[in-house]
C-alpha cells in the first residue's frame, strides 16, 4: 500500500503551513537525480572542488585533539575561533558574527526576527527562490524592486515603494538566478540608502569569491558597516554538506538573531564548525578559491560557447562574470515550464524562471547552472535544448 | 568601547522578536563556564560517554569512501540509510521519518507548521524550557495540564481544557526538568486520547534509553503509531555536538515538516549524518547505551546520597529511575532564583524551576543535573547548597 493512501489524522495546521504547497518543479526535478539526466538545474558545486583529503585530516585532528569539545553542546553564537576568523576577514567586530546552519538558516532567522504577517519585504526582480521560501513562512507582502541587467535599480527605491518595509533583500554578486553583478555606483547608492533607511538591507553573498573576470567589487558591508546585514557561507568555497554559514549584523539585531537561533536548533554542529576552522588554517582559501575560479570559469566559457553554437535566433542570455548561473530569455510565448517537461523527456534539466519572481512571473525565462556538469556534457545538454527550442520558435 | 554602546540602527522588529527578552538566568549561568564552578545547571552529557575513537574512525571512513556525497548538498528528508535505521528501530514506515538538526529543530518545525498566534498549546506542569522557547516564537496561548509526581494527569484532559488546541507536548520518560516517568496506565490513557484527538500529541523522548532501574516502558508511539508524533535524538546516546535528531510523524504532517525544513536549513549536514550512521553500525548502541546507563546510574545514586546527607529538613526531591535530572522542592518562601545568586558566589550552579512553567511558576523549585560533574564534585557542590539552605530555613 502506498503510504499516502493510509488514513491520516486530519489535524489543523497553521495558516502559514496551509499556504505551503508542494512545488510542481520540485517534483519534476526529482528525476534529475537519475544518472542519465544532464542536469543544469541544481546549484550543486562540483565535487572536484571539495578539499576532501584536507577535510579528512582536519576531522582526524579535531577528533583526536579535542573530541570532548567537538562532540559536546556548544555556544549558540558559534565556535569562537571560527567567528574570530570571519570577523578578521570582514574587518567587523566579533560581537557582530553569528554562525548559522547554512545561509538558509540566516534567512529563516531574519524572517523570524523581522517579518510579521503582512509586513512589506523588498526583493529584486527576480530573486533567490530559497529566500522567498524562507521569508514566506512569516507571511510577508512582497514588493518587487525594479531591476535590470545590472541588478536592482537604486533610483526605484522611492518612499512610495519602500514605505513600512521591514527589510530589503539583495544578492549584489552573481545573483541566483540571473548571474548578474551590481556595479560599484549602484552599490554606493544602495549603501547610502541603507544608511538612511528605517529597515535593514540584507546583502546575501554566497558567490562573491567566485569572480572570473576583473577584480572583486567591494561589498555593501564595507560601504556601510553599521547598516548592512551581510550573509556569507562556506558552501561554495569549501563544501555545502557542512552547512556552515554566517550572518554579520549590528549588535542589537545580532542579539535577537542569537535568541531566535537558540530556539531554532540550539547551535550549529560543534564538529563541522571545528572541522571547517581546521581546514581554513594557513590561509587555505587563498590558494583554494583561485582553483575553483579557474575550473568554473572554464565551465562558464564552455556553456557560453555551447549556447552560441546551438541556440536559435530569438534566444538570449547574459555573460556572467562569476558565480554559477546563466539566465536565459526565450522568445515571448515559450513557457519554460512546458519546455522543461519536453527537456526531461530528452534527459536534460534546468530550472524554469517563474518561481524566482515574487510576483508577475516572467514565464519565458530559465536558469542554467554551469558548475555541476563537465564540459562534454554541457555541450550535449545545450545541443538538445537548442534542438527543442528550434522546434518551437 | 563596549560594542553595545555603539549607536545602533533602530529597526522595527517582528511582534515575536519584540517579545523575546534576554534571559536573566542565561546571563547568570554564563559564569558556570568558569572551571572553578561546580555546575549542576547544564544538561551536558558526560564527555566520557562520547565514543570519540569510533567517531574518528567513522569520519575517516566516510571522508575516504564517499567524500563527494558527504560534502555535497543532500535530501531535506535526511540520509536514507540513517532514516532506514530509525524506521527499523521504531517499526515505522520510512516515509514517516525526517532527520532534524537536533531535536530542538523538530520543536521549531512543529511550531511553524501547527501554531498560529493565539493557538492553544497544551504542556505539562512544568515542561521543557527549550520547547517553550521554540513554540513561543509562534506566539501560542499555553495551557498547563495538571501534572503530578507521575507526570501529566490524563483525566485532566477534559474538553474545556483541550478545546481548539493545536498540540499537546509531553516528555513521558524522565522529563526535563523533573526527571519523572509516566507509568504505563497513564501512557495508555494518553495514547487513547491521541487516537480520538483533533490535534497531535507530541512525545518528546530524548532520555528514553537512559533507564537505570527496571524495564524501559513502551512509548506512546508504539501504542498509537498513527496518532503520535515522536521526537528522538542521538544527543544523549552518541553526542550532542553532532546535532542529529529525528521526528516520526504521519505522512500528511511529515510532508509539511519537510517543506518547512527545506525553508529553514535545506538539510541537516550530510557529513554528520553519515558519521552517525557509520558509528551506529553493528548494533553499537546495544553495548554503548548500557555503559552510559551504568555511569549515570552511579552518578544519580551519588547525588541522591549527597542530597540525603546535606539537605536540611523541609527540602524534598524525587528519585529518578533514569534520565539526567533531579527536581528539588524547597520550603515555600525560598525563591530559587535568589538562591542561585548566593550559590554562584559559592561557585555552585543549578537551574531555578520557574522558567520551566508556562504559567503560574513555582518559585521554590530547582533542577539539578547529575550527569556532567563527577561524584566527588557532586558531594562538594551539594554540601555547599545544603549549607546555603540551612542558613535560609
Amino acid at each position: 500500500m502506498n503510504p499516502s493512501d493510509l488514513p491520516q489524522p486530519n489535524w489543523l495546521l497553521s495558516e502559514r503551513a496551509r499556504k505551503l504547497t508542494s512545488s510542481a518543479i520540485r517534483e519534476i526535478l526529482k528525476v534529475t537525480e537519475r544518472p542519465e539526466v544532464i542536469s543544469f538545474a541544481g546549484g550543486l558545486p562540483a565535487p572536484a572542488t571539495f578539499p576532501a583529503e584536507r577535510m579528512r585530516e582536519a576531522a582526524e585532528r579535531v577528533l583526536r585533539d579535542a573530541p570532548g569539545a567537538a562532540l559536546q553542546y556548544s555556544a549558540t553564537e558559534g565556535f569562537l575561533p571560527l567567528r574570530e576568523w570571519i570577523a578578521e576577514r570582514y574587518r567587523v567586530r566579533l560581537t557582530q558574527v553569528l554562525i548559522t546552519t547554512g545561509s538558509q538558516q540566516a534567512l529563516d532567522l531574519l524572517g523570524k526576527v523581522l517579518i510579521d504577517p503582512g509586513s512589506r519585504v523588498l526583493v529584486e526582480t527576480p530573486t533567490y527562490l530559497g529566500a522567498l521560501q524562507s521569508f514566506s513562512l512569516y507571511e510577508p507582502a512582497y514588493v518587487q524592486v525594479p531591476s535590470d541587467a545590472a541588478g536592482l535599480v537604486p533610483e526605484a527605491l522611492v518612499p512610495a515603494l519602500t514605505r513600512e518595509a521591514r527589510l530589503l533583500y539583495a544578492q549584489p554578486n552573481f545573483q541566483n538566478p540571473t548571474g548578474r553583478r551590481m556595479p560599484v555606483a549602484r552599490r554606493e547608492a544602495l549603501a547610502a540608502f541603507a544608511r538612511e533607511s528605517a529597515f535593514p538591507v540584507i546583502e546575501d553573498d554566497p558567490y562573491g569569491a567566485l569572480n572570473y573576470r576583473g577584480e572583486p567589487l567591494p561589498t555593501l558591508l564595507s560601504m556601510a558597516p553599521e547598516h548592512i546585514v551581510h550573509l556569507g557561507t562556506f558552501s561554495k568555497v569549501l563544501a555545502p554538506g557542512l552547512r556552515i554559514g554566517y550572518v554579520i549584523a549590528p549588535e542589537a539585531l545580532h542579539a535577537k538573531l542569537v535568541q531566535a537561533k537558540q530556539a531554532t536548533d540550539l547551535h550549529t554542529p560543534s564538529l563541522t564548525q571545528r572541522i571547517a576552522h581546521e581546514v581554513l588554517r594557513d590561509d587555505f582559501l587563498d590558494t583554494h578559491i583561485p582553483a575553483i575560479r579557474t575550473l568554473y570559469a572554464a565551465q562558464c566559457e564552455a556553456m557560453l560557447g555551447s549556447l552560441a553554437r546551438h541556440m536559435p535566433e530569438g534566444v538570449s542570455w547574459n555573460r556572467p562574470e562569476g558565480g554559477m548561473f546563466i539566465w536565459v530569455q526565450l522568445p515571448n510565448g515559450i513557457d519554460s515550464m512546458a519546455l522543461l517537461e519536453a527537456a526531461i523527456a530528452q534527459h536534460v534539466a534546468f530550472v524554469p524562471g517563474a518561481p524566482f519572481f515574487a510576483d508577475e512571473a516572467q514565464a519565458s525565462t530559465l536558469r542554467l547552472s554551469f558548475v555541476t556538469v563537465p564540459p562534454e556534457q554541457i555541450e550535449q545538454g545545450v545541443a538538445r535544448l537548442g534542438q527543442l527550442l528550434r522546434e518551437r520558435v
